[in-house]
Parts: structure tokens; C-alpha cells; sequence
């Protein structure tokens, strides 16, 4: 098992979630549901609204009795009385030639078929008001069910929830919604160099950066990382913390460092040894990325990541967010922005293999597109990482991109 | 107090900001500090990377032995030692004509300063090599300080903080970050007619939408949430809830409902009853979010929202949020994605008037731009909100829009 797999596109990589499956359903509280994806459609328990409502402030009317009414020719009605907010409209009983006084949202009376905003009224005495504009039946009314029907489908599975669909469960009365379990995401960092940040450092070891930085991105796609620490570069460690891994039970595994060719190739040899693991790919064609790995037992995917953490960021934004998303219930898609910007100078890249250029954006205006300049910098600084704002694509068929070119450019979150 | 105070734009609400202070700062762990503001610049405490470091797996080398080597002609050097990973390297001294093994990332011997990979070398027995191609020195280095000198601005304060940036401060060996506070926002929704969901609803109530929608869309901000509950509307009730937000203490409370002209005016009343609050403005000549108040006290905003959820969404997004970013010390804009979109059909508009239509998007392709579908229904009706992903500009200058023309859109996000 020497030198890589035979190497795989990005697409071809993707592909490989097919198999996997989205996690369990569980109900949470709706209140902390934001960000989370319906495990099932939401059929609406009863009809929203639950009553004819008034859209504006006025008078609830039967519409013939303003029918040809003007400004110079007023209709006449009789104030019945006032549906007060958060009480019975239906209770009321409206006569033909009478109204009654309606807030924005009462419920409407019984027998009333029309709503005449209050800027269309006079009031002559305390129960007589002149309309000068006729309505037609149906007019500033929302009817019972006219947002849901009793039974309908209001929101469906697979969507992600924002504070809007949130409201409109409350609206429905719903305080519970049923979601797919958050994944849980292990992350293992190996390297006899690693120590814990906030630990001294002896000479020649460095402060461990990839845990930090895994942990974010997998809080920033909603789901749950658990550190597993930093292990030693020796086969029994790296085993054992997978072991660990496992029994968590994770969901995904991120063993970070260790998986290039010339490392010992330990990253391999340890999710090998793991019972039913099935090795699923090892080398993908993009710069950079190209050590990575991956293993699946049962659901559950085994990530070897390059060790550099600036080529571990743009492997898991492109392969490791996709199938995060995809189990969590959502598509096996990056879900991040994308724009179109020119290149500001050239960008030499190699047929076969897509290249994910770290960019600077300036943004344009109006008139002025977008400018992205590629933030290069020596392999394993961490400076560049830090002045991008997202990462340009370069595809495979593409021999590099001149000056002012057009470019897609993937957009940090 | 009748009727508005004089409009104004969304522009000049946003420069009503300008007395508002960020928060305090406070220490928090970096591992939890992902979409946090930075409060101070960070400067780094020790150079990074702390040692010179090999950026390949091969052989650290003096550059000068291996000057005029090629493929027939390769440089033999004895093999001095191996660094291991985590080990000092400088503990080595090189001396001429010696080589010593070393792995991506170890520290460099003392007196090595070049890195040949070791694709270029080929070892003839266990303490020789031949080396194929000549290096120049400083090859295959990351020198110590490359990244950042000892005192260098690593970030800069305002930022916010994005996964690489924790990362590199874990590099730093850092394990606290100094972050803007997250703003406390109060949610009062105000209506006789509003049962909290879960509740049995009687004739002429609804379950209450705003409190859910409120809470969601500070909770999408990062900012911390505190819901006070449904509040009759009347003065004393609304006026109580309002001291107890101050008292929390809440940096913006929002009141939602009983905006409008039309219905009371008791959240005007109650905020011109607080104790040194002064009146900011009092109607935006948005549609919708017309009749938004805000009121100021110290560094304490008081929002009137207006009652029905689908105009509060845009307030927030539009006049809220951009407060919220502010007193999080990263600045007075919304942080949403815009798009330009073909407009797919004919949308009217008044001159005088910002318009923000709901609208679905149809993504375009390399080819053919993206089209903004308006997702209207009656005022009041809550099934737009969920069908809409952003919101389609039109600005006061412009009288509507025509099928196919080029407008901006504000995404949700």
C-alpha cells in the first residue's frame, strides 16, 4: 500500500456519500431549532389563521351596505359596537346597515363581510359613521385558513430552519419541531511536535494549531465537535484515539496530520486496522488536499486531513462540509456563497488538477466588479490563511487564468 | 403627539448610530470565541513559528555541499543523524559535508540552512546519501518569525473572528481572546389578542409569532436573547416590562406591536415615559417598517417594532442588526450577502419610498444571471415570509422596476 490510491476529482469524491445516510430524528424546542433541518414535513395542526381577521383598522361591514357609497354621497351605518383585540368577533351578530369598530388582527363579527379602513370613515356621533368609499366583499379581511389550510404542508423536510419558518411554527402553535440529530464530529490531532496551547514549549515542539481550527469549522456548520486532544505520531496511540473515536459514538472522525506519503503513513495503516473500515479514497486531485483520505464503517466517515492546516481549511470546506450537511439531513453541498470576481494577476495552474487559490476580495461597486488577488505565501505559513476571504477555483480542464479573467470564488462564511 | 414624527431614510436611521459606543470587552476562552469581535488587537507574544522549521520531509543540508550537483554528478554527504518530530534540531550541529534526516515541520540542525526533498536524493548505505539537485540557502524553510515577529499585529480589533483566526492564536499559544461583549437584546411582544404557543388558544386569540421571530433573528446575530413575554397592551403592563428589560441589564430592548399609528400609540407613550429617554425618530420612510420607533437611553436603544412579523423581519435585518454589529464593535452595516438579479416581472414603487420586496431567487448559471421572483400576498399573510429568501431593493429615487431589470437584492442568511 505504497504511494497514493489512484487519485480522485473533488466531484468523484462527493459521490462517495451517496452512501451515507442522514442521522436520526429527534424533537427539539422550536426556540432551539434555529439552524437545524426538518427531519419530516409540517402539516399544519389547524388553520392559520384560526379566524377571519381583520387586516387593518376600521370598521367590520356587510359590503352591500357601502356599495355606491362617495365622498359626497357617505353611506350611514349604525356602530354595533367594538370587537376588542383577543376577544370574540363571532359574538357579535352585525345587522344589515350596522358596522362595528376593528383593530388590525380582530376577529371579524358574524354576518360581516368587509373591512373599511378607518381613514375612509367619519364618525358623526357616538354610534353613527359615514363611509365614503365602497369595499368590496372579502376586502381587508385574511380569512380563516388563507395562510394554511388545516392539513397542508407548511414547511417540508429537508429545509433548513430560520427565524422566519420558527415564527410560523409558534403561529401554528408548535412547540416542538422534529429535527436531524446534530452529527457528532471527533477530532484527533497527531504529531509527537504538538503541544496544548496555554503548555510550554521545549525546544522543537510547536503549539497545536489543527484542533482549534477543526473545532471552529465544525461549530460553524452547526454541528458538535469533540476534541480528542493530540495524540502521539505511533500506530497503538492513533488506533486507541480512534477506538475512542468511535465508541462515542462519533458520527465522522478527523484525524488531522500524518497522512501525507512521506509521513509514515500512519493515518492509512491506523484506519486500516479498524474493524469492517473500508478504505474509500486516498489522494484527490486538488492543490491543495491532495493526501487526504477516507474510510467508511457503517455510516460512519473516517477523514484522513492533511496536516498543514492551511490545506486542512480548504479540504474541509470542500470535502468534509458536504457530507456533514448531507447527514445532517440538508444536501451533500459546500452551502457557502459564491461569487464572480477577475482576477487581479495571473495565476498559473496544471491541467487535471483543480487548484482552490486563496483570495483577498476587493469588492466593486455598482458599476466595478469584483477583484480577487490571490494571498500566496510559502507552504505552512499561516499569514496567508488569515488575510483570505475565500478561495478561488481553478477546474480541472483549466491551464491557469490570465490577468482580469473571470473566476468563481467560494466565499469564507 | 399625533401622527409621525417627520420620516426618516433608512440612511439617516442608520447615521442616528452614531452615539452608540461598543460594548465592554471581556476574556474568553478561543475555543469559544468563533464569531466573536475583537476587542484589542493581538500582537504575537513569541515569534511564529518559534523555531526554523523544514517545510519538507528530506534532508537538512549546508547549501554550499550540494552547489554544482546534478543527476550524473550527485554530491555524497554523510548522514549525521535523524531530527525527530518534537525534538530540538539545533542540539545538532552540521558539519561540513554532513546531512541530517528531517521531517516537514522539525526544527532545523544548527548550522544547516537548506532542505533537500528527498524525491532529489537516493541513500547507499545507512550513513550515506547521494543528493541530485543543488539547493540555495534559506530552500524549503520557514525561518523563526517568518509568520509573525515577536510583537507583530497579528489581528487587528473589530475583526471578526473566523476559524483560521483561532487557529493562528492557538499558534500563538494563546488561550483567551479579548472580545467585544455579545449584546443583551430584550423581547417584549405586546397584544391582548397573543396566547404563547403550547397554550389553548380561545375565539379571537392567535399563538404569538413575534416573540419566536425575535428571538431567532438576535440569536442568528450572536447576540444573546432574553424574551419577557406576551404584555397586555396596556400602558403600565408595557411600561413594567420595559423597566424590568432595563434592569437586566438589556443593551436594546424591542418592543413589537402597537406601533402603528393607528393602535394607541402606547409604545410611543411608554418609551417617552422612561426616564431619560430621548425620542430618535419615529417613522421610516421604508415600506415595509413604516411605523419603526427607536428611542435612546445612554447607550441603551429602544426599538418600537411593527406589530405584524413580516415588517419586523425587515426592521431587523435593515435598522436592528446593523445597531446590533455595532455595539459588537464590528460596524453599522446588515454583514448579509447582496446578489444582482433580473427582475422577473414588472414591480411598482413610489418615488420617496425604499421599497424591500420579498422575493424567491432563481439561481442562474455561468451563463444566464440570477431572477428575482416577488413573493407577495396579502399584508398580514405569513406564508410569504417562508417561501421569500431575501429581500429586492428599489430606493427612494426609483419608480418601480421593470420585468428583466438588473436590481439588488439583500439574501437572508
Amino acid at each position: 500500500m505504497k504511494g497514493f490510491f489512484q487519485l480522485v476529482s473533488s466531484s468523484e469524491f462527493i459521490r462517495l456519500f451517496e452512501d451515507f445516510h442522514p442521522l436520526d430524528a429527534e424533537d427539539v424546542r422550536v426556540s432551539e431549532s434555529l439552524g437545524r433541518t426538518l427531519a419530516h414535513s409540517i402539516m399544519a395542526p389547524e388553520p392559520l389563521p384560526p379566524f377571519s381577521r381583520s387586516t387593518m383598522d376600521g370598521y367590520a361591514v356587510r359590503a352591500r351596505d357601502t356599495f355606491g357609497c362617495s365622498e359626497s354621497e357617505p353611506a350611514l351605518l349604525k356602530v354595533a359596537g367594538e370587537i376588542f383585540m383577543g376577544q370574540s368577533g363571532q359574538a357579535l351578530t352585525l345587522k344589515p346597515g350596522h358596522a362595528a369598530a376593528i383593530w388590525t388582527g380582530g376577529e371579524l363579527p358574524s354576518k360581516s363581510d368587509a373591512i373599511v379602513m378607518v381613514e375612509y370613515t367619519n364618525k358623526l356621533d357616538s354610534d353613527t359613521i359615514e363611509i365614503f368609499r365602497p369595499v368590496a366583499p372579502g376586502e381587508n379581511i385574511i380569512h380563516s385558513g388563507e395562510d394554511f389550510e388545516k392539513d397542508s404542508t407548511v414547511l417540508e423536510k429537508g429545509q433548513l430552519l430560520r427565524p422566519q419558518d420558527l415564527g410560523v411554527l409558534s403561529g401554528l402553535g408548535l412547540t416542538s419541531v422534529p429535527v436531524f440529530k446534530k452529527p457528532v464530529v471527533a477530532i484527533i490531532s497527531t504529531g509527537d511536535e504538538l503541544v496544548e496551547p496555554g503548555k510550554p514549549l521545549t525546544p522543537g515542539k510547536i503549539w497545536d494549531i489543527n484542533t482549534t481550527t477543526l473545532y471552529a469549522l465544525v461549530d460553524e456548520c452547526g454541528c458538535v465537535p469533540v476534541s480528542l486532544g493530540i495524540v502521539e505520531d505511533d500506530l497503538d496511540s492513533m488506533f486507541n484515539a480512534c477506538t475512542k473515536a468511535l465508541e462515542l459514538p462519533a458520527d465522522i472522525v478527523l484525524l488531522s496530520g500524518g497522512s501525507s506519503v512521506g509521513r509514515r503513513d500512519f493515518t492509512l495503516k491506523v484506519l486500516e486496522m479498524v474493524d469492517n473500515a473500508e478504505l474509500l479514497a486516498h489522494g484527490v486531485s486538488i492543490r491543495p488536499g491532495k493526501p487526504t483520505i477516507l474510510a467508511r464503517k457503517g455510516n460512519v466517515a473516517l477523514y484522513g486531513l492533511p496536516g498543514h492546516v492551511g490545506s486542512a481549511i480548504v479540504v474541509f470546506y470542500l470535502l468534509v462540509r458536504p457530507l456533514l450537511r448531507k447527514i445532517s439531513g440538508t444536501d451533500a453541498s459546500m452551502g457557502l456563497h459564491r461569487i464572480k470576481a477577475l482576477t487581479a494577476e495571473q495565476i498559473p495552474s496544471v491541467i487535471g488538477r483543480e487548484d482552490y487559490i486563496r483570495v483577498s476580495i476587493q469588492w466593486g461597486s455598482d458599476d466595478s466588479p469584483h477583484t480577487a488577488n490571490p494571498v500566496y505565501g510559502k507552504s505552512g505559513l499561516l499569514n496567508p490563511l488569515i488575510r483570505a476571504e475565500g478561495l478561488l477555483v481553478i477546474d480541472r480542464d483549466t491551464e491557469g487564468l490570465d490577468q482580469g479573467e473571470e473566476a468563481e470564488v467560494i466565499l469564507f462564511p
